[in-house]
């Protein structure tokens, strides 16, 4: 017998990348290649030691040093378990008015669309896999990843900007979970954009995937809902070892730039080596490469690299099911990879 | 302008309990006064090494050893960032037919029965602050707190455990999250109970309060539902450090034991010292007293021990006014508040 209220039976959970424990090079969740800085380490220490006490739940700890690295007030700046938090509140209580994102994005809008049983409208992206936002009429909340995920492509600021100009009337939420590996981000253009929600996280160019730490950026009047919303479910959701983790990450900034340059610079050279065997990249402007290859299927390149124990991720979605997804590991990690893909029947004619 | 949904412009959050980082002694919001085992400490540290990696949203590592000690499989036993959590996703997804709870009880159910406006019947405390279950008639999920707070008092299972058998098509949800301060925990009965679910905390017993680490005991298909909502939600909500934390308490049982045998005997002394000086307490089964005194308002308790430094919690709701909740704190800490009560003018006549 099941208890569980008949308008959640459907439910179709999110499917998280594939975790393991056992020795491959895992480049299939967009995680850091790089350890988190030692300051990280002994914050987490040094906290643990008082964790008979609650934690605080202003997350103050963080909010300052955040708000002052983005220049904003620390009134601006919203903390969560993760960005998925931040964007489970916003999915559940902004979207009143339905939802607009599009069909190839972060898998867990549809997963929430489909929780509060949103009004939702799947926007389809242009044969070159980018956004146009000319296509997103209406009344809707609008919802984008910027650079977008899988596909790894952005659109300028400017562009953005313009559009939540001509509808003042619709909350405009930027997904930046990759931004840091990009041209640019909307934080600097918030304040002229009341309509502009920024979110972002600190699991991917901050190092600590580990910890959940994700954050929003906004309006006074947007961040007030949110912690609304948050002191309404689970108001200690950050830990107190998260935050410690988080400040001193902030603290850290110098290491933090140093792995983002590496990564950025270990991308273009992956991608480089790609095209030379053949691959079509997209122009990724995050922390993994989104390729596709004449005649080898993705199905097929990610099942050969796992055999190989090099896990990447693939797609099932027809639109992207010849493209691969691979996490930017290390500059070593990324020559074993292309090495593998090199022997692939196929790839190297 | 506020973007947020006109469902959710009335709310009222929760008020966690004061949190201080100045000194004083804090008494206020029942965590444990000893310091978490020194090898939670070490495994903070070794968890953050690695935080660029997600963590398991299997949560695996404590799933297994607490399955363990409360002799059940692992499949009976659900982890969430919490127990906040875990009965947010209760409230949230197994309350179709209405809910019931206690007038007096943990502050949070009626936040999250607002929050999921759901058809919710309040039932008053017997006048001796007691729950009586047959007045719990109809189709509702039950949720009651066992010990109840802020009251202490217990239910014997088998008082619970005959309601849930009348009403087998009805879940009932037993928030133990002081029942290691008990003398029972309704875990052993669950095999034949199929319609109850137990819920609890790392936050009190366990020394845990600020790594958030919450959880369900229950039937297969209870942690099932509850899975597919935490799936559908936040897959990673508890971090990789507090999976690691939650792994050392378990590891320290009879450290945990130690400090829980401490927290009782400075309970039962605590107790009878209060009622030397004319107050009235509960028979509390938890690491707080709940008391009165015939001559002095709780509100005058707590503010006068407040202006000493030592916070203990006073409650407004006119059922209780009289009352003040006060943590056990260390033997010292607890001689020095029944000090300063002593000089508080009314008491020790």
């Amino acid at each position: 017998m099941s208890f569980l209220d008949s308008q959640f039976q459907h439910l179709v959970p999110y499917v998280p990348g594939e975790q393991t424990r056992t020795k491959v090079i895992k480049l299939n969740t967009n995680e850091n290649p790089y350890d988190p800085p030692q300051r990280v380490i002994e914050a987490a220490k040094v906290a643990a030691t008082t964790l008979s006490r609650y934690s605080d739940p202003t997350c103050h700890q963080v909010i300052e040093p955040l708000a002052q690295h983005f220049q904003v007030a620390p009134e601006n700046v919203f903390l969560g378990n993760g960005s998925d938090e931040v964007l489970f509140f916003l999915f559940q209580g902004f979207m009143e008015k339905g939802v607009q994102f599009p069909d190839i994005t972060y898998g867990f809008y549809e997963v929430y669309s489909d929780l509060f049983h949103l009004n939702t409208q799947v926007i389809p992206l242009k044969e070159d896999l980018s956004i146009d936002l000319a296509e997103y009429t209406g009344d809707a909340t609008v919802i984008i990843a910027n650079p977008n995920a899988p596909t790894g492509l952005a659109i300028a600021p400017e562009v953005i900007c313009a559009f939540a100009e001509q509808h003042p009337h619709r909350l405009i939420i930027v997904d930046e979970a990759y931004s840091d590996f990009s041209e640019a981000s909307l934080v600097p253009y918030l304040d002229k954009h009341p309509n502009i929600l920024v979110v972002g996280t600190f699991s991917k160019s901050r190092h600590l995937a580990g910890a959940r730490l994700g954050y929003a950026v906004g309006s006074k009047e947007l961040i007030e809902d949110l912690n609304k919303l948050k002191f309404s479910h689970n108001p200690y959701s950050v830990n107190a070892m998260t935050l410690a983790c988080g400040e001193a990450s902030l603290q850290a900034q110098d290491y933090v730039d140093e792995c983002t340059n590496k990564i950025i610079a270990t991308r273009e050279w992956t991608q480089q080596e790609l095209q030379k065997l053949g691959f079509e990249t997209t122009k990724s402007q995050t922390n993994f490469v989104f390729c596709q290859h004449p005649r080898v299927a993705g199905e097929t390149i990610f099942k050969q690299l796992k055999a190989q124990n090099i896990l990447v991720r693939w797609f099932s979605n027809p639109r992207i099911a010849n493209y691969v997804r691979i996490s930017i590991g290390t500059q070593a990690e990324m020559e074993t990879l292309l090495q593998a893909i090199k022997e692939i029947e196929g790839v190297d004619l």
